[in-house]
């Protein structure tokens, strides 16, 4: 809540309009609503400008239900649960119908209203076609975040040309994600071909040396290209959040 | 060179307008000027959106006055020298007047034309006093990339309401840059707090677990709030970079 | 064996109260008992203020319940097996039908008394859902071990306004138990609130950058919040234990 | 500010003895003080029981001279400067006569006041001479904080007996600092052998696999007696936060 | 093949008793018997006082029971298979009846003939129950080479008297193995009780900051005590290997 | 695309033999065949010598079915994917009788005209019988690949006469691959024994300290030997790739 | 000592033209010098095809002068010191004369004879300005072993048009030494534009995540392009030797 | 204090001839000497067969004079300094004029008795010049401690040949040393060369991916061969006390 709302809030107590106790329970209420398991924060939207996304790992099936039962009841935009399994959707299909599952994505959304479109676009362009999950899942985030995309898929720099084939795909974007794992090298290729900001995810594709997307995750944090924003490994929902926030500047 | 360029060079080779030793010197000197030690890029400007910037750490200062030399002869922007003790500006200075050193920010302009403003500016907020000099080096890059900058230092999360009673100045930045070291808790609380990109620069600032910054770059990327991008660490120009991109959409 | 009890002994030795080999057995068998296999030690009550406790994993079910049923002969009060997953907490039932299990927690009770209580509290507070389980553990160990628990879940840094709303079960409690996974920042926020001592857990929760838990246990060690004492990650026994010690003062 | 606070505020708002403007400065203005390179958090001492502490590595000496002078200027207790080389000390000494210096604690105190002192007392062990720094740093701090502290040094587990025939100073105390280095097994039977709160520092002593404190944090974290909470590396300060925290419970 | 053998080759050639060829095949067949995939190194006992011991991981089950069979026409003392589970127990059964399991220990030995034993004793020492399995590996080891084993078990550090209760067990031994997880401080306490060496195994037992032994492998190289021996991780084969080679001096 | 083909596409368009749109055309798609989640690079070949591999992990079944019938289509040489389950074998036999499926190297090659031979040859020595799979997946690459191997099994530097003994297959090879696992010594012994380049693959073969492998990782890196290349834990492939190239120089 | 040595050695034993004493003597000090501090290897040269060189840290001004006088005396061949900071190079050239300062490269060489030349040559690639000391390294060892080198300077990824306008450079080469620190992409790009082999140099220019060459070395052992062997970070010596092995093939 | 020295004292006790509280000073002085910063252990001797030994670092001069005074008080034998720099070795000087500085091995030696010798001896291996240091800290602790030493330096796996030609130094020695730095291979080779213990020191020396000694140390850990116990990075001293306990057996 910021100096504004707290101002308008003050005045209506100052009025009278308000009493103490309301502007008490106000300040308390307003934002989130209290599961126990879970404070559903419905003030993030207004903060962050996405409504809060429900993380699946770690949370048991009934909790997930009672998150998305209690968002059906208090919001009428999509729901994006991520990093959902099968069960994951198969328990939010028990609850509504809207439930639609993209499964290289490993994302659930219940889908109330139509995609928003952007006229600029995000770029989503990977390394390996071993990336592509991590790709789907920051090309479906972006598209529910209201986002139109753009995917370049397995433009990896051991076959540079093919990158610099497509590389009007990466230059009229309005932001780019990048997509890599093993060096991770894509990244700074890309970073050096255009003048819009890059967004990249490293991602744990590959073995040995790789150590779960370390290579990746350093290669990009250390690139000779300057203007590079790292999310963390197999981060695709993330690089989304992000290059939303941008293409929607 | 893109496509269209491209395009434009094949049509001229067609018209014999351009005979083809002409064409393929175009394409083999336009984009940067050999020194043998250094191919300074002068295609940068185009492709990425600024020229390119000479890091300083591990050139030799006659290197560093015979890039500058070359630069200022080809182009008639500013120049940046980054990371540049106080004998850089000395050898800077040797060869140009134009020459001005940012101490805390560790970096020398040579200044031939006034920075450029913008409308929307660049909040640029730092957790403690001793990551003021990461700090100052985004904003005088962002400065000198032509971007307005507000400054907001020492609001780390110990006292949050340091923080909490500034937040205008991040909810009303177009990009924001978060400068923090020892847990880097600073990225998370800003990026929960506003619906605009955050550009996260983890410091080495700390001792001990903070191993040189790792512990502010690994609570960075593991951030539960979505939508924020970590560069390297101490590395205020890359933020900058990132930044500026974004502010010039 | 302080020495005050050592100079009783001597005492009784010098009375010839005590013959001499008494005395050595004394000192010999009062401690533990020797299963072998296990040493089950029965002075760390007297100790360390608490029983000891059975850590489940790299035990047999047969030790398990070889250890449970020396301490149900030799004890009268409360036993608890941590980490336990379901078998042992089958194995221990049939030894006796006390046996209590917290599936959240992983932890079997044998419940031969009441737990007690204090009049002040030890809050739990955690940073997501995912991060329950091992908030539970610490929960129910506290519990457990005679105290009164406050918990307090869901509130991390992402959305602050749920800790500010909910500050006063922080600030009220004697001590504080803070369980967050990924950057674990909400210990340094907890910290900077409170003048209570703060007792840290990082959890595993989380991927990526995070590696197993690295991430928050670095965050916590390295925060910007003086007075923070960190356990190992996913130790929510080990928070309670330092909990109750302080609890009990 | 808690929930009290904001009642009492709101209450002289709609009584009108207070107006809306000078609310909002109070909620701007009473916490800190802006300095711009710092903003000296005053609210602090309430929040969480001790003056804003200065924390001296990163900040310049005219930064470090101001942050005193403000200090001075709006509060009447000691002040403290941590991790302080000598020439901090003398940067001090030259704003105020009462600046102390306690090298081996690497510390300055403007001391103002008397100590206060406590009935219970901290027990400050270190394993080896080389430890001492640190303990000592951990002990002026106590000090500082008014408590009554005891110091134990040089009884490493090498030599068993040199602890066991010193018990009761770990046995009497409340709370207990463990400084340890190499491997931190000091940490671990001190655990063991009492029933109060042990926070565990681990130092930078040692060479090789000792990796600059963490072989030390590593056996603290991983410790096989329970109830032991862990600082940062050489974190003496920390500690003591803690132990004053706890023994002023 | 030392310089001795060498000579008395040397001057069978030049005495002709032996020719070229078959001194060359002497020096190329000696040594071991070549099966493709493995090449057996019958000299082995001869250089390093045991014969060759079967490494069971990463062998797949023909593999190791061409080994036994080769071993078995070439060999007449007992054959030891390590880190061997049950269906390469199965597997070498059914080349010969020979074959026990020592399932603890992970251990199958071809018992063609009766242990020899030592005067002296190797006192294996372990911190926990849990450690047991690793522990058993030395011993057993231990016990096939033909060395008396005196056993020892949970009696780590945080119940320090069950260990200065038995410490005669260590202080009569000829070398003591200590086996421990967690922090490994036994391994400390233990090289401060005793003038014997002391191979101290760190086990993987732990979770959380023991990141799978690295705790205990560090804690035992930089013990505090010195004259300790380490190796790898849960490396009770290797260990004894050691103790064997002191304890027959 | 190099310059030369730069040129003479130059020329053809000058010429009007081939226009604009053709022109870019070739230039667009000679060098891959796009299918959406890959790009089959057909240039490879001429850039650096060998087709495109399949590396199957991460790729879906049906995603490496349609990577073959592409290839099949659309060259005549033998192809090959490696790190392949049997699973990946049944997929491509599915589409095609002509797969073959090298198990123990888990290699699947559509073996469409005889391997070519070389009159040098590669050595793939390997240190333990443990470390054969990866040794076999860099042979039978190098077979693919048209060169002759020679192999030499279990000849670690525990038993150093087995390597000496055989030291003629190394000397007289054009490029010697080493692959070993825990400590990776025999590279060293290698690289000192042969004035032929060394390609070393660390294996993930040991346990503990072996940290999958970056014991041998780093023990090959920091050889006390020169003129030894490393390449990725467990990569038996690309030491192939390399030994080929250099093979067939 | 290959095997066609010990075979005519053995038979000058037979034919009594060698005496045991004598042929045993050869065995022992054929191959090296023995300094006590140094046994200088003189049998290197027809081992690995190059003789022994003076790897200079660590080593005493005396001890490297007392090897440099025992070449003088045993050799005729230059002779090379590395890692030669310009202390090194005084105490040679007190020694001799022929004494030779390559600054950048840290190499001292006593040239005793023109250095020979191949028709082949090695390319020498380097990524950036800051790179060019280990490049220098790597290209002036080669030239003292003989070959022909090629440089090719600062056409890192970020400038990919750079490298792409020189690549005839590294496709006529016969082996291509590549040398690069941050991300270390360029390995990846030139392994994917060449057919020959490519021995890789990561550097530890860079900071923050380069964690001293450790981002570069992983990205280059993780290569997305096949066939490239990686060196120690900063060791352009070692990849001189590799690359001078393959160019004399 | 073992059982045996218990019981004897409680006779006294029990006799009358001791009362209880000399009884008790008994117990509380006779093991160390308390200096406030240091509790000088004069109990270590009987315990683990030699007096303690002042590690320097990190201890003041005059901390250390005052222990060099105390101990040249309380015992007759040898005192060692070790880690001491030449002014540790000035100011023991100033305290006796006994003191004798071994420069390489950086350890000083107040020798009031010529050290005693052995018939076995301990056999210290180095791999490189770049090695001694740290194997004469050994050599030299090894012979203050009374044993027989004999050395062997430079001798590396890179020429394997100047270690086989003197393995007999290897094979009659009672124990062996074996110090390397880099990849630590030599420890492998000679484990597999001997049937006696092996003491493995790692050595920091090296670069890049040695990470100051780490190479070597897992390289030893993962050691094909067994029976090796390795101590911590450049550890000499303490190698020597294992050796020395081995030898003394």
């Amino acid at each position: 809540m910021n100096t504004d709302q707290l101002r308008e809030l003050l005045k209506s107590v100052q009025n009278s309009t308000v009493d103490i106790d309301t502007a008490l329970d106000k300040l308390k209420e307003l934002p989130y609503h209290d599961l126990s398991y879970a404070k559903v924060d419905y003030h993030r939207e207004i903060r962050s400008g996405f409504p809060e996304v429900i993380y699946s790992p770690g949370k048991t099936l009934p909790q997930i239900q009672g998150i998305v039962k209690d968002m059906l009841g208090r919001t009428e935009g999509n729901i994006l649960a991520s990093r959902a399994e099968p069960e994951v959707y198969e328990a939010i299909r028990e609850i509504t119908p809207d439930a639609v599952y993209y499964k290289e994505a490993r994302s659930v959304v219940v889908k109330r209203q139509p995609y928003a479109a952007t006229d600029s676009y995000i770029a989503v362009v990977s390394a390996g076609t071993s990336d592509i999950p991590v790709a789907e899942e920051a090309a479906v985030t972006a598209e529910v975040m209201g986002n139109t995309v753009r995917r370049l898929y397995d433009v990896g720099v051991a076959g540079i040309h093919r990158l610099l084939d497509n590389v009007d795909v990466v230059s009229h974007a309005k932001v780019v994600i990048v997509v890599a794992g093993m060096e991770g090298a894509l990244a700074s290729v890309v970073g050096g071909l255009t003048d819009k900001p890059v967004v990249a995810v490293p991602t744990s594709i590959g073995y040995g040396a790789n150590f779960g997307g370390i290579s990746a995750l350093l290669g990009m944090l250390t690139s000779c290209a300057s203007g590079i924003g790292v999310v963390n490994i197999d981060n695709g929902f993330g690089a989304a959040c992000m290059a939303s926030k941008i293409n929607h500047l």
